[in-house]
């Protein structure tokens, strides 16, 4: 029997991960790669990852710019646009490094400006992906100005994503980083085939957060952190209730420090260097430790179809603070509960 | 018959301003005065304005900092504490400089820290405030820190300021800042002793303005800017009603720009820098610049039983653009839409 104070479990995976190009993606792809086995990497780049050819490229430079020894395996997604044609998913699933294409509604986060302005504009390359099994990765907010930004998810499901299941009714769905109540049940409501992923800061955050004592941009993200009651508590049941259906993506999305403190601040998180030890924190809140490893290494390679890591980490059972900030290319990076105690501590990958 | 393109008002007054002390005050208290007849000045100090000897000493500190030939008055106002007595009240009103006194929910807003920890601890002050006809400032939100940030003016009246209004009936209360329809609807459905002060930043923002593209810290105020509807469309139809209830009262509250744009910043937007001008920006945009001098110079005098001021000030049709920054002590303050353009300027005083 474990002793409490460690926790063990088969390596987790990240199922949405933003780890940047260049110089960035040097300082933060190691804190992935210490921790995960695989991660889905986003492709909001500028110019966005579209197709095969710019897929095997970002692949080839993340494998450059990792550490040594890590076994740490980039799964690639293509970036939908109004113009991706059924021939490109093939091709971009026959080259092996992509397993997922995701939409980003034109406008909704960092770098979406490429993204679908209207999602009939891309039916003929979601049969396709139906047709192959290969997952759709949905950004669900809508990005109308005249919607509330904390309706934006809801009305999404209600305008989008509801008609998207009802036309390609067997098509995998991986509904991104939920943040209401009304996204957990819709998930709970829709067939196998319709599954999400959460945040870590989702899960231990919610917009009192955010606002109250003061205006905190490391707390910013999209979509957006929301109220406690219903959503947070809809997000906390749904990650520990041992639903495969819901699983681990962290979105964890750095900034350099100075784009995050400014008069427009960016949207995300960095969670990367501490995510596994952030979920450990927010599944012992609920006291539902046990539920973790199906959550954070199960669910998600068994949705993707994909083997579980063979490796295992182990955590520790620990008092420490997150570190203020990290190196982020020629500047710095603020992570997620910047000087906060969190209670475990990943300890080793055997 | 006045051109259109001008709009001439008796001189308005500012029935809610923070004018800070010493460097930061001298920056700022111009700006107010060019336009202003008088102005209710926020006692919230450190330590706080809060007995009679104390509002001398500020009202005196302001009257130095005051350019030439302004003509204005500043009005001042007790803090509230726990540990007001009825004979402060009475000692401040016999001094004739203060005109009010001001509830702060202990934690609401900058410096609150001595506020009310509980209101019944103050019902002997406001007894007496009731009987000499001294209107009560409410600043109002609770501070319950499991209530949503959104959701605290609406419990504020539910819990409080109901039961004020139940205890002490004939108590002239302002309840300052409203942010919500239930704040304008309880304001409707109360005594001509219950009036309300709406800011020009809840009047042209919503949330949205704030977080939709970035998160903005110079949107960022207590109470926190609603959703457009119903609340903002709610303040905008009061405001315009013509209903001697609501009246002007800018919340100017300036912070130095390194104070807003950091990892957690400043609650308080400045806008004494163009205030009249942003309300002509209002109330046009509801075809409603007819009512601006019942708003901005006639009602509040009425609820506090001052004359009107006697002088006029004009108004030109004129786009230009907010300045990015003011000087402010040693460092500089960003106003309220800086960089965007408005299209009436304030342009003379009689």
């Amino acid at each position: 029997m474990q002793p409490k104070d460690t926790l063990k479990i088969i390596r987790p995976d990240d199922w949405h991960l933003h780890v940047r190009s260049g110089e960035m993606l040097k300082s933060v792809i190691g804190m992935t790669a210490a921790q995960m086995g695989r991660a889905i990497i986003m492709p909001n780049l500028t110019p966005p990852v579209s197709n095969a050819a710019q897929a095997k490229q970002y692949y080839q430079e993340i494998m450059n710019a990792l550490p040594a020894d890590t076994g740490f395996t980039p799964l690639m997604v293509l970036y939908l646009t109004d113009n991706t044609t059924p021939k490109q998913i093939q091709t971009a699933l026959d080259g092996k490094l992509v397993v997922a294409a995701k939409l980003y509604p034109a406008g909704a986060t960092t770098n979406s400006d490429d993204g679908v302005t209207d999602v009939k504009n891309i039916y003929p390359a979601l049969e396709k992906m139906q047709q192959l099994g290969m997952p759709l990765l949905v950004h669900g907010e809508v990005t109308d100005a005249k919607i509330d930004i904390f309706d934006r998810e809801a009305v999404f499901i209600e305008q989008i994503l509801s008609k998207v299941i009802e036309d390609l009714p067997d098509l995998k769905i991986v509904f991104e980083h939920i943040t209401t109540k009304e996204a957990v049940d819709f998930v709970l409501s829709s067939g196998d085939n319709v599954a999400a992923t959460i945040t870590p800061h989702h899960l231990l955050a919610n917009r009192n957060d955010m606002l109250v004592g003061g205006i905190k941009p490391h707390y910013f993200c999209l979509p957006i952190l929301k109220r406690e009651n219903p959503h947070q508590r809809a997000l906390l049941s749904a990650a520990t209730s041992g639903n495969p259906k819901f699983f681990i993506g962290t979105d964890s999305a750095p900034h350099a420090k100075s784009d995050k403190e400014s008069s427009c601040g960016c949207a995300g998180v960095l969670s990367a260097n501490c995510a596994i030890e952030l979920y450990a924190t927010a599944f012992e809140s609920e006291d539902a430790l046990d539920k973790l490893e199906g959550f954070a290494s199960i669910f998600g390679a068994d949705f993707y179809g994909l083997p579980h890591n063979t490796e295992t980490i182990t955590l520790k059972k620990q008092d420490w603070i997150v570190p203020n900030s990290y190196p982020f290319a020629d500047t710095v990076v603020v992570p997620f509960m910047a000087g906060k105690m969190l209670s475990w501590k990943f300890l080793v990958k055997d």
